[in-house]
């Protein structure tokens, strides 16, 4: 299967930044196999199986999510608004979470995010082995990781029962070409140090990554400089926990003894300037990460935190927070934050040789955003365009691994309206307990 | 003409906020006639020219738009992250711009404000004649106040030449049912004291509002307290511009006394708080100016600075900054930024007899969200659902002044690619001006 791609302003994110203004690319199979000016395409329309006209819209690479909970649809909307949600919301209600509920609302989270240009995450939740079946019957591309702490859950009778689910859920997926199974201990202070011990290993042992919240609340900060006088990154340094395959989620609060230990431990960061900002907590020291050289990419937390599932409410975010914190209207220029939605974010995941960028030899993961609808014109600056104008319903046509999902901006080979009947459906008891807790 | 909408979540934003779960509402003519609980709609439905089923959608008052630039749809995108961009590309290229440009450029931007459901506006630019122009064209509810500043402009070969064409545009539209014509001086530091007063006498004269920018940059601060040792509130106060007819953008470096002297003059605030921050300028005190009673709006600036012309973007940036600012979660409920994107906009712009709520004897300016999309579920509240979720994009159907204006998404009288290749057409010179200053 060959497909060509042409009259697009092709908007590379390699590593010079090149931008076509009037491109094409192909793909042929998974791949990108070719990429350039309309002028220098010499190949004859009749030798592809597909040819499709981008009417100049903007053709970039698939976005990435490093960090999401898509288990966590049946939340969104509920309780936004209400001090420490996590303990008096989120926590009770998940008790009544199933492995079907999971499953449904991880097909509408990669639906919501497909639709949106996301074409791959890094997931964080309970059922992890019915979230990667979500995702292969999606085709999207997933870092799943089973959630640990130190209590029963929704799919573990135990405290750390997550590590058992983990043992049996890894092996089933890995060389999968999509999906990546991961271990997630939900964050330092929720965990015991054994348990955080033990998941080091196990990730070592299937050779996996590894996500969790990193100082992201101010009592997790608290906790441990109260009972080991460390910050929660000196703490997971001490136990030896990070390392190149941890991707530390938020990492709201760092000292710049902290920002030394991610880089030097090869420790990655996902940063979710949405939920951080919207829960009051603040804004990550990005600018300082970045410089140290720390690898960040963007995350859009749960659909209860985010609360929607695209990048570019983030890349909005992202821009008027951190130039309003640096009090500089030039720090982060538009390319900057396109890059880490796309680069960053594939840099975190481990997924830099596959994708994050549109070159020959990567992965066809391919996101066409038109610039027709009123907000998309002028468009002087396709960065300027992405990260000022545009909002995820202007993507108009979607490639994973060279699998088109999305085309005139609807899902190729799901129906939207039936996921939702089908989460819908099984959000019935949970609606009601969650109805009983806001009242 | 009598219009049933049934079917709907409505979203009153009247006094005790009420929500009718399963709701309608009837125009007749320019007004609303009755609404209520699905279960009380006894009229027949062959007693109405139209029936619309609103299949679950949330349906609430047009939303207003306190300050923006409607002529400079041809900036977007443009210089988004240079420093001092006002003084390096604005002003420059304001020179080049002319009165058919002015005029594209409005209807296309209040296209834009249509499709993302805002019926009212209040505009401050040149060429504010051609500007009532494409408003009346657009049926949309729009306040236009003519720019004077200190120096000669594209309208104006004088410097203040603003005085003089607002003396002769104004009297064009006085008692227009929709259009309200403005002065806009540009702000106190572009002008004199003297220019400032005969503002004051114009306005007092036709009786229309005043609109300046206030205290937005902090040269402008620096420059009243060497001048002065005053604020720039303080400095319009005692030179007696403030009143309530005047209209202030922008407000982010206030004291306490300004505070003040808003309150006792009755001025109000339209608070652009995307183009602040992308700016880098700041976070307007809004959480005291509305606890010492002065009314605020929610504003998106032009669309160079905003850089969308809709209040979605705004009250999502609204939620995440004041929530951060004031570092409480529980900051602004999601209701009360409905609230100032809707009930304060009509209060700042002087409309709140008329619109600002869906209310039996308003104007019908009526706006139906739909909640199929995929961002839009669950819809456990629906504040939450439009502040945290909902973009432009879901904007479904839009009333002004009892006619339709935007249906299924498109506008209903006007073709948007007709009205872009208008503007299109017109910008070849500025568009050429615009790619040298660039350079």
């Amino acid at each position: 299967m060959k497909t060509l791609i042409q009259h697009v302003q092709l908007v590379t994110m390699n590593a010079t930044r090149d931008v076509f203004p009037d491109g094409y690319l192909i793909i042929q199979d998974t791949r990108i196999v070719a990429l350039g000016a309309m002028e220098n395409l010499t190949e004859e329309l009749s030798h592809f199986d597909k040819v499709i006209d981008g009417e100049q819209g903007i053709l970039m690479p698939g976005m990435i999510n490093t960090h999401t909970h898509i288990g966590m649809v049946p939340f969104r909307s509920l309780g936004d608004d209400v001090p420490d949600r996590l303990r008096r919301f989120l926590f009770p209600l998940e008790q009544h979470m199933t492995k079907e509920l999971a499953y449904h609302s991880g097909k509408y989270a990669i639906a919501e995010m497909q639709l949106a240009g996301v074409t791959s995450f890094m997931d964080m939740y309970y059922f992890e082995d019915e979230l990667a079946k979500a995702t292969a019957e999606m085709g999207s591309r997933g870092i799943l990781g089973e959630t640990i702490i130190d209590f029963p859950t929704c799919d573990a009778q135990e405290p750390h029962g997550g590590l058992a689910y983990a043992e049996n859920y890894i092996p089933k997926w890995l060389g999968n070409p999509l999906i990546t199974p991961a271990i997630a201990p939900h964050a330092p202070n929720t965990n015991s140090q054994e348990a955080l011990e033990k998941t080091t290993m196990l990730a070592e042992k299937y050779d996996v990554p590894v996500s969790l919240h990193v100082a992201e609340m101010d009592y997790e900060v608290q906790y441990f400089m109260d009972k080991y006088g460390l910050t929660p990154v000196g703490y997971l340094h001490k136990i030896g926990f990070l390392s190149p395959r941890v991707i530390a989620a938020h990492c709201i609060f760092l000292t710049d003894d902290d920002i030394e230990l991610l880089k030097i431990t090869g420790t990655k960061v996902a940063h979710c300037i949405g939920a951080n900002t919207k829960s009051a907590k603040g804004v990550a020291r990005i600018q300082d990460l970045l410089a140290a050289g720390v690898p960040v990419g963007l995350g859009t937390d749960g659909p209860s935190s985010g609360n929607t599932l695209d990048l570019f409410t983030q890349m909005k975010l992202f821009a008027n927070f951190h130039k309003t914190t640096l009090k500089d209207r030039g720090a982060f220029p538009a390319v900057e934050i396109v890059a880490l939605a796309t680069n960053g974010g594939a840099e975190v995941l481990g997924l830099s040789k596959e994708v994050g960028s549109l070159e020959v030899g990567k992965q066809a993961d391919v996101v066409l955003v038109e610039t027709k609808s009123v907000n998309m014109f002028p468009n002087f600056d396709p960065y300027a365009v992405l990260v000022y104008s545009g909002n995820a319903s202007n993507v108009e046509m979607v490639y994973i691994n060279g699998r088109c999902v999305v085309e005139k901006k609807q899902l190729v080979q799901q129906s939207l309206s039936s996921l939702q009947q089908n989460l819908q459906a099984e959000m019935s008891e949970f609606k009601k307990r969650a109805m009983e807790l806001a009242d």
